[in-house]
């Protein structure tokens, strides 16, 4: 697997670098970007935070906007950004170029249905493709965590959930949190998975909590005043799910706090933080 | 004077929120943002940092990328920034629309030409109309200091350096030292303010630094990695005209550091701190 570099700049003593590489998984050209912390070398390889995006977003949102390397250099974590959806020449989109499907909008599924499976594989991407390819190119241990915000945070809740044993902790900021009681969610999955709503559940955080076993620790931050919240994010059912099946989740209400990049950077340290202390156990 | 809310969002415990007015200096409708620390209120009001910022910007640009508002909540400064030139039906442009002068590059300057003269007034905005609105409407004190980037760094050096009772201390990242003597400012000057070269000076840092008196206390940063470093900014020049007048200017040049918002925020702490030191005396 090779990659290219696109871009590199100095922060915090660490790099900032973009890539571009050949996707198997979603049968395009993907870009991603990676912060690696002033301590990282072939010697003393560092663990990583893989972070997922919300709607519209790239590579190039939370490495811009959250203000997350001034912490992470000093933790000496590395943070992983991947794209939202596959793209380019080929890859279908919303028929009308909606926001909340198709392009920007992978919602970290494995499609299963026309046109979109040829693709939209953006769940074996996360899991697999891009941690072999960073862990093969860069000097990172194979110790993980995944965060995400908004269809990221649900991104991050569910592959963290299903995939105990690849990380160490969980957290999201505004997480759709059961995507299969929510318009956003309901329109993904059914062009992504179909009709049958029996497949939805595998991508769905609050189903997923209610049959745990015993999960990694999950935070989660949450905006008292996002515009989303009542009609699409709904975490007051994940703690329902989560006590129901006595599993490790810690939501934090944040009055005043909107959906905006804003509210993640006013809390991404805590997150870093929060990581960093199983990632470095 | 009055001022309309564009948008607010809780960061850091504080506000950042965007206004728009009629700005008279520069007969146009103008957006600015402001950050109001957790401690601003009308029993307690907080000292300002003006920030100007470089060709192309808004007043978005260092809101959203640079990082600054952890530190800002913490030491208790508010910071205004401004948009970069004016705006909207009317201005004139670039004929061929260039990043590097007209819209977005109003270069802090009281343009003297036609069709300029009508709008291009930055400097009166920045130094005049801008202080005494946001004075007038935020739990602000009387204490300002004034920073930037590129342009905005120049902008912010010349103005405090022209207005030393007005501004408590400097500083700039990567500014435009010795416009008179690079491109950006020879195509800039030159258009706003026509082909006599001694109008330049009064708006180039060099200039005015080799014959200041006492000047305000000035740090500088500049990234040895900038691909506009030898071309266009030239602080060496900055250093050499302080160094034959007696001024106050503290230049730190940061190996491998670009041009990026990605430098500014590693270093803007630094700023803020300065600033404060002298805001809160």
């Amino acid at each position: 697997m090779t990659i290219e570099n696109l871009s590199q700049a100095k922060v915090f003593g660490g790099w900032h670098k973009q890539y571009q590489h050949t996707s198997s998984a979603l049968n395009c050209s993907m870009r991603f970007a990676i912060y690696l912390p002033p301590e990282a070398s072939a010697d003393n390889p560092v663990p990583v935070l893989y972070w997922l995006s919300g709607l519209t977003c790239t590579d190039e949102n939370f490495m811009q906007k959250a203000g997350a390397f001034r912490a992470a250099a000093k933790l000496g974590i590395a943070i992983v950004a991947p794209d939202t959806s596959p793209r380019g020449e080929g890859v279908p989109d919303d028929p009308e170029g909606a926001y909340d499907f198709g392009l920007g909008a992978g919602f970290y599924v494995n499609a299963t249905q026309t046109p979109w499976n040829k693709h939209y594989q953006m769940y074996s991407y996360i899991v697999e493709e891009l941690p072999k390819l960073v862990e093969e190119h860069f000097p990172v241990t194979g110790s993980r965590s995944i965060s995400g915000h908004s269809m990221g945070g649900h991104g991050a809740l569910t592959i963290g959930l299903k995939n105990s044993e690849r990380y160490r902790s969980i957290s999201a900021f505004s997480p759709i949190s059961n995507p299969m009681n929510c318009p956003w969610g309901q329109k993904a999955l059914s062009h992504y998975l179909g009709n049958n709503t029996e497949q939805w559940k595998q991508y769905d955080s609050v189903e997923l909590l209610k049959s745990a076993q015993a999960t990694l620790p999950i935070l989660v931050d949450q905006g008292e005043d996002d515009g989303f919240l009542q009609e699409q994010l709904k975490p007051e059912l994940l703690l329902a799910a989560a006590e129901s099946s006595g599993s490790d989740v810690k939501l934090r209400m944040q009055p005043g706090y909107d959906h905006s990049y804003f509210f993640i950077q006013s809390f991404i340290d805590d997150h870093l933080r929060f990581h960093a202390g199983f990632l470095k156990d």
